[in-house]
C-alpha cells in the first residue's frame, strides 16, 4: 500500500524553513482561540513567534494562506490510510474528521474563517480551497477502490457530520458515522 | 389541508406589542450585517428602534432569545405546506431553507451565532433551540404523511445544503436538492 502524506506533515526542504513554518503555525495556533481571527494580526504573531512580518509574508503573503495551514496542519490524530473498500475509508474519514474538529484551535479557525467568509474574500478563500483539498485528499485514499468522487458525492458525506458538530453542538459517536455512511453508499 | 403557522408569522395577541417586536426585528435585521453580533447591542437597538432597552429586555430577556426570532423571522419566503408525500414534502423544506438562508440578515445571523457558540451560551443556545424548532416544523408538515422524523433522519436531511452554502461557498441547485432527497430517501 502506497504511503499517503498527511495533511499534518509539514513540507520538505531546508530543515530551518520546515522549523520556523512549524514553530509559527503552533503559534498560531495557540493564539487563535484566545483572540480570534481578528486579533491575531501579523505584528502580534511576529512577536510572539520571534520573527519578522516580512518572515510571515514570505511564507504566508495572505492570511488567508495563514488560516488553510492552521486549518489543515492540526495536531496529528491518525490520518486515515489508503484502501480498497470504500466503506472501510469512509468511515476512517469521517472519525479523522471528527477528531481533527475536536481540536480547539482547528475548531476555531473553521468557524471564523467561516463567518467571515461572507465579508472577507481571503477567508473565503481559504474556506473553498480547504474544501477542495480535502475533497482530493479523500480521493487520493480511495485510488486502490477504483471509486473517485464528485463533488456532490463528497458533500453528502462529510456534511451530516460538520452540522452535527457545529450546528447542534452534539456529539458525533461511532454509531452516527456510521448510520451517514450506510446512507451515502446506498446510492453511491 | 389543515393551515400551517409558518415560521415568520408574528404572536398574536395585543397589535401594538406584536407591531413592536416586529418593528424591533426589522431593526435588528437591516443592523446585524453592518454591525455583526457585537455591535448590536441592546443600547443601539433600543437607540435606532426608538423604544427603551426596559422593552427590549420585556421582550427579549437574553440576546439569544432575540437572535433566535431574528433566525426564524425572517421574510416570507413562501413556507411549505404539510403534505402526504415524504419527497414532495421534503424538497419544499430544503427549497425553503435555502430561500431562507439567502436572506443577508438571516445568513449573518446563523453565522454569528454559529462562530460564537463555542465560548458564548447564550449563542449556542439560540443555535440548538434552533435546530429543535426546526425539526419539530418539520415533523409538523409530515404528520399526513405518517412519518415522523429522528433526529439523524433531520441532521441526514438538512445539512448537506447548509455546509454547501457556508462552507463550499456554492449555489443550492434544484438538481443538488433532488439528489440530496433521493439519497436520504432511499434509507428512510
Amino acid at each position: 500500500m502506497m504511503k499517503v502524506v498527511s495533511s499534518s506533515q509539514l513540507p520538505r526542504g531546508n530543515p530551518r524553513v520546515a522549523r520556523t513554518r512549524a514553530n509559527v503555525l503552533a503559534v498560531a495556533r495557540g493564539l487563535l482561540p484566545e483572540v480570534g481571527v481578528d486579533g491575531m494580526t501579523y505584528s502580534l504573531l511576529a512577536q510572539e513567534s520571534g520573527v519578522t512580518r516580512q518572515t510571515l509574508y514570505r511564507h504566508w503573503p495572505t492570511r488567508g494562506a495563514l488560516l488553510f495551514d492552521v486549518i489543515l496542519h492540526g495536531p496529528e490524530v491518525g490520518y486515515p490510510e489508503q484502501g480498497t473498500d470504500v466503506r472501510t475509508v469512509a468511515v476512517a474519514w469521517l472519525r479523522s474528521l471528527r477528531a481533527g474538529l475536536s481540536d480547539p484551535a482547528t475548531r476555531a479557525a473553521v468557524l471564523a474563517v467561516t463567518a467571515r467568509a461572507d465579508h472577507d474574500q481571503e477567508s473565503a478563500r481559504a474556506l473553498v480551497q480547504v474544501g477542495v483539498d480535502r475533497h482530493a485528499a479523500l480521493n487520493q485514499l480511495l485510488l486502490p477502490s477504483g471509486r473517485q468522487l464528485t463533488a456532490d458525492q463528497y458533500t453528502l458525506l462529510y456534511s451530516p457530520v460538520m452540522c452535527r458538530l457545529f450546528l447542534e453542538l452534539r456529539e458525533v459517536s461511532d454509531e452516527f458515522v456510521d448510520t451517514v455512511v450506510d446512507q451515502w453508499l446506498a446510492t453511491l
